[in-house]
Parts: structure tokens; sequence; C-alpha cells
């Protein structure tokens, strides 16, 4: 196993992903310091009031930075201070690379790129959205199109893959 | 593992989790008898020939109860006959307490509460909805959230957890 | 391990399934040849072009044969050459046979009672569609209990079934 792991979290909505993955980014601290770089957009008053009681939940750990959209260049950044970061959620990231008109397939393969010259641990967290029903309208089924294509270039990058369901990972890589 | 396990199967639409339950709930009996609590809403009269012929079909091992709300209440009163109880399904449950406006997570707490306290084997059967797409509509939005909570709460609190994919099941705990 | 067996790979859009599907059937051949069956229906100039890129993709090895509605003869039909088929997929299959208003239970089961007298690698592929949200109209509802239904049914009658998810391949059995 490398030593400061690129760590994938795949799960359903209300699996415990986002959980599983706190503790194991915790997990990997020297420190005891983590980054969280959060992927939500700040739409209003009532968003920035529900993001501020998340980062009290997470403690004193963690410092939160925002990356709606440039992604590839917080983490690249953040990098620099060697302490495990916590990418929470990859789908999220996806709607708003949608919403801006972004070349998704382009942003995704940056990504990619872009972590594997990054030597610290990340753990990114992501939702499973391909195992419902073939969505009516063609966004929906474009945003399943662009997040698995990204879970599994992802998937093929990283050292460990989970996936999460009820609560409980499964080992898929690593 | 546990004498009197409870146990939880989880899995999609039509993925043979009920009969795998059944078979599990069978398993356990030592009296040849069983007991199967539907918490299925009856509504019409169509809905009661159905469900007399599930009855028919499962056969004469089981008795069968009905507790589309009160499921917590039903398992304690049941478990006085010290045979295994079959609950199919959590997520019908959930669609009555939503229906009939109940505070969710108080009524979630309860049962976890209740099964605590239970020395008899008990087959929990729940479907997964929470690997498509988000739904449109905000209920179905709070459905998927509170199934995902219950199934998230059940999991940690029972001996055994299986996941069923297309008729075959894959453990995830116990 | 059969030495000619019959493979299902089951797994979300865009998990990465027919890839896979595509390298255990080239794992399988002993003449470099392949026969690829597809059950995309061809509707217009524009999905041929597709199909037609598809073919060109896939490469040298693969034949391709049509089989939008007959698949249990396509396939008795082509086993006859002993080399390893490809179906690619069940789920566009069975959108065929409702749009065709076929007796869905009894295509199912010719199906399986065909491949039980075929002696040649058979590698099926289809989508888990049961995951999500109970959808809100009654095609897609019957559509998904029709697909959960055969894939049990083809579970069971197969040698070896395969989950994908980002990618990556989990047995289920074999």
């Amino acid at each position: 196993m490398s030593q400061n792991p690129h760590i994938f979290v795949l799960g359903g909505a209300r699996s415990g992903k986002s959980a599983f993955a706190e503790k194991l980014t915790l997990d990997q601290t020297k420190t005891s310091k983590c980054t969280y770089i959060a992927t939500s957009q700040v739409w209003d008053e009532e968003m920035r009031v529900r993001i501020d009681l998340h980062k009290d939940r997470r403690g004193s750990e963690w410092e939160t930075i925002e990356a709606p959209l440039a992604l590839a260049e917080a983490l690249t950044e953040q990098s620099q201070n060697g302490v495990p970061i916590l990418v929470d959620c990859l789908t999220l990231w996806l709607t708003n690379l949608m919403m801006d008109e972004r070349d998704i397939t382009a942003e995704c393969d940056s990504l990619i790129k872009a972590i594997s010259t990054i030597n610290t641990p990340i753990i990114f967290v992501s939702n499973e959205v391909g195992q419902g029903i073939v969505p009516d309208n063609k966004m929906a089924r474009d945003f399943r199109d662009h997040a698995g294509n990204l879970h599994q270039k992802l998937a093929a990058a990283v050292d460990q893959v989970y996936f999460v369901t009820a609560g409980l990972p499964s080992k898929l890589k690593g």
C-alpha cells in the first residue's frame, strides 16, 4: 500500500460514504490536521449557514476550502501543506461544471492528471447514480454518463476504491 | 455468530431479496413455525386478494401479522412466541410513516431500540433506493434520505447484513 | 470452472461493464474470432452511423450480428460457429420486446432454455436498473420488474456472474 494513498469512496445517497471518508482521512494524518475541499456552490445565505454548521460539526482538525469548479488547482495548491485532503463530493463538482457549460471530459482528464503528480493522501467521495432506471430527461442522462466515466477513470488512477452500502464499506480495489 | 441473529437483507427491486430472506428465516426455526410481519397497507379489495395469494404461497409454516405503522410494537409482541420473525419490508413501512406524517427519525430510533431488547431471530428486508439519479420531486428525495438513514442505523445494530443482486447474496457484515 | 462458460456481466450505466465483457469474451477465443450479438434496434441513419463506429472500434476479431428480438434463435444459430459470443445488452432486448408487446416471461424462459443447450462460451451484458427510487410511470416500473426477473433467472442458469462498479468487477458467482 502506498504511504500517501489516493482513495476513492463511492456509494449511494445516504450510504454513510462521507462519514467513512472522513474517518479514512483522519487515519492518514500525522499532524492531527486535515484539509476538507468542499465542492458545494454557495447560492444563498441559507446555504452559507448550512455549510458553516457542517464545518463546526467536523471539528478543529479540519480546514475547509471551497472549490466548486477549480478542483485540480485547489488540490495542487493544498497538497503543498502535506496534510491529507478530503474532496466531498465529485458528483456536485460535475453538476457545477455542467451548469457552467465546461468541457467535462477535459476537466476530468485534468483532474486525473493533477492527482498523478500529488504525493499527499487524497480521499475522494462520489455518488453512485447509475443503478436506477434510465432517467427521462437528457440532462440527467448526460450527468449519469459523465459521473460513470469519471468514476471509471478515477478508480483506475487511485490506489484504493471502496463502495459503501448502509454504512458498510466493501473494498473494490487496493 | 449469535444464536438468535438479527439479520438485515438489502437489495434492489426484483433482486430476489424476499425469497432469500424467507429462506434465512426458515433456517432459523426450531419448530417449523415462522412469523411474517407484513408492512403493506391494505388499501382495497384487490390488494387484499393479492396479500391472501402471497400468504398461500408462503405455506403453512408462516403466521402473517400486519403492521403497516406499529412495527416496533408488533415485533416486541410477536417475539414472545419465540419463533423467527421476517419483516418485509422496511421501505414500505417508511412510506406508510410518511403518508401518516409521523416523525420518521423518532420512529426509526424506536424500532432500533425495540429490537435491541428482543432475543429471537429477526430478518429484515428493505429496498436499496439510493443508487440512481437524484429524483426530481422532494418527497422522493426525502424518502431516499429516510431509507438511507434507517439502513445505516439498522446495519450498525444487527448481527449480519446481506446485499442481494440478481438473486445472489453478498455478505456485507457478520 | 466450465470449459465453455456462460458468464453474466451486470452493472450500472457507464460502469465499464461492456469493456470488461469484451475482454472476457476475447479471453475465451481459441481462434482470435468472436461473435458480437447487438440487441440495439436501428431506428434511423444516425443510429446506423453510431453502430458502424462501434463495430470499427471493436476491431477485426469481431463479427457483428443484430438480434433486437430473436435473441434465442440468434444464439442457437451463431453457436454453430464454435466461437465465443458476446450479447450486449439484455436491457435493450427487454425494451425491444416491450415495444413489440411480446410475452416477456415466455421470451425470457425461451432464452434461458436455449442457452442451456449451447456449449460455446457466451457472455451476457445487462444494466442494473433496480437500485434507485421507484419510478413514477408504470412502464418504467414494469421494465424494472422484467429486468430484475430476467437477471435472477440468468444468474441462476450461468456459470459465473460479475457485478461491475466504476470499471472494477466483483465476482458474485462462480
